[in-house]
């Protein structure tokens, strides 16, 4: 079955998935996204990702492109039509195509496209398996609180990342603190047991998933604090790990090609993972959103 | 007649020219872009324009999605299918389109958008008019000096001027000192007669104008000093301009509201609109390239 994507009021077959060469999003990056997990047919953190999308829309000032109810119609719809239980929904909106000028165009209808693809569920994840991260400076903007899809420099650090044979880079600041990773959040377990992450300002962008965390961080017996932390802090840490909507908590066992802690993912790590884990099965439980119900996948 | 654009490989009615939803440049602002002035039918700083553009792709580590000889036919070609004799070429390239992720694709085709459009010639534009600039917090990342398309902040920037009735907004960075403007590069000429402006590092965009303004400079009695200038300096200058391929110089009247030397365009920035239009018009005359060639507009 070929993939749909949602363009613009239409699905239509992914490889035919194209908008205006002059889209803003295209010429300027004058576009915010955002990448919802899936599980069990259920999106993940679904408030908490449209909370952030109204956040960085209004910060643009681009218009909603549908209603609220429409945009989740089209997710739910893209879902089923790519027969996605487990992956994730990728959405972006733009202000839209409109002649070249750098201000914001009085008449430009803003641009949706929804995609979504699958991947294995997350209990099938290797969560023994540690990663390794480097550290480069933050060169980037000083608005990461906005998910915008300027993220030259986010690509520019992956790909330093990958040529150094890691999984990610942690960004590091001007004054030496980290802020985040590329694409996820950056947590530290001390030798004093403290669990440690920056605190949302806008220098990091404000995870989905590091947002779940906070929520039930309270009823496990872990001491958090929401600081900056600076590098050598992390490589003395006793652990530390990274979140995101795909990850969805990873253990690093290498920064920099230093050891952390004993090398391989931490008691904290293992916890806060499994609480997560279960944290989305009591939500895919409820039945609070299904779009794919039963039997879904014999449904064309 | 309807104009045409140039993409990845066709030339195809404006309206219809349309790129992959995965095209890196929509999703990751992972792409490049130069904007050459056309006067006479003559591209200007055409070198400069490749030079800057080898720079950025180099910098991205993004191939040359044609060779050059190719990419400047389809330049020449574009600029004659649209009749543009006086106006604009824009052209994108980037990564390419693939998958969604952020590291550097090893498979994807870099892509090329070249589209043109018309408007009036150099010797039309009201050069007695003087522009008014605001200042802003430069919020931009870290490699100014690299044209891409992650214009975000430009844009944002961009729309405060509009909002308060200006053309321009000359960016600040943290130690007060002008780096540029949104699409312009930033010059004063202070009461003791220098000619001031920043000088090129990953701090500002190199503008070819500016470049080419830097060549002949040398050949006026004008004292040019390349170095940072605070906002209190700009506001106590005898004068100040812009310069882009679009201007090409602009002299600025008013900045934060506040008038600058007499209010008038000054004799030191009508000196070198003068002296670049008569460089253009030296270009033209010399016939290096002419893409329109005699009577071209009766060529379908």
């Amino acid at each position: 079955m070929s993939r749909i994507a949602y363009v613009n009021g239409r699905y239509v077959p992914h490889g035919d998935a194209a908008v205006h060469i002059e889209d803003r999003g295209y010429q300027f990056a004058d576009g915010v996204y955002e990448v919802f997990g899936v599980q069990h047919g259920r999106l993940l953190g679904e408030q908490g990702h449209m909370d952030r999308l109204e956040y960085s829309l209004d910060a643009l000032a681009i218009d909603w492109p549908v209603t609220k109810k429409a945009l989740r119609f089209i997710i739910d719809e893209v879902v089923r039509r790519n027969l996605v239980k487990n992956g994730i929904v990728y959405m972006q909106i733009t202000r839209g195509a409109a002649p070249r000028n750098h201000a914001y165009p009085t008449d430009a209808e803003p641009a949706l496209v929804v995609t979504a693809r699958k991947s294995k569920p997350f209990d099938e994840f290797d969560f023994d398996a540690g990663l390794g991260v480097i550290t480069i400076p933050d060169i980037r903007w000083k608005r990461k609180d906005i998910k915008s899809v300027s993220l030259l420099p986010n690509v520019m650090g992956k790909q330093q990342a990958v040529d150094a044979g890691c999984y990610e880079a942690w960004q590091v600041d001007t004054d030496g603190f980290v802020t985040e990773g590329i694409a996820t959040n950056a947590w530290i377990v001390t030798k004093s047991g403290e669990l440690v992450t920056r605190q949302a300002t806008t220098s990091i962008l404000n995870g989905i998933t590091r947002l779940t965390m906070l929520d039930f961080i309270g009823d496990l017996d872990i001491k958090l604090v929401e600081r900056p932390f600076t590098v050598a802090e992390a490589l003395d840490a006793a652990e530390a790990f990274l979140s995101s909507s795909n990850s969805p908590i990873r253990g690093i066992t290498h920064i920099d090609g230093q050891t952390i802690g004993d090398g391989t993912v931490g008691p904290v790590t293992r916890q806060l993972i499994e609480a997560l884990l279960a944290c989305y099965d009591r939500a895919a439980d409820a039945g609070v959103h299904h779009p794919l119900g039963e039997g879904v996948e014999g449904v064309a």
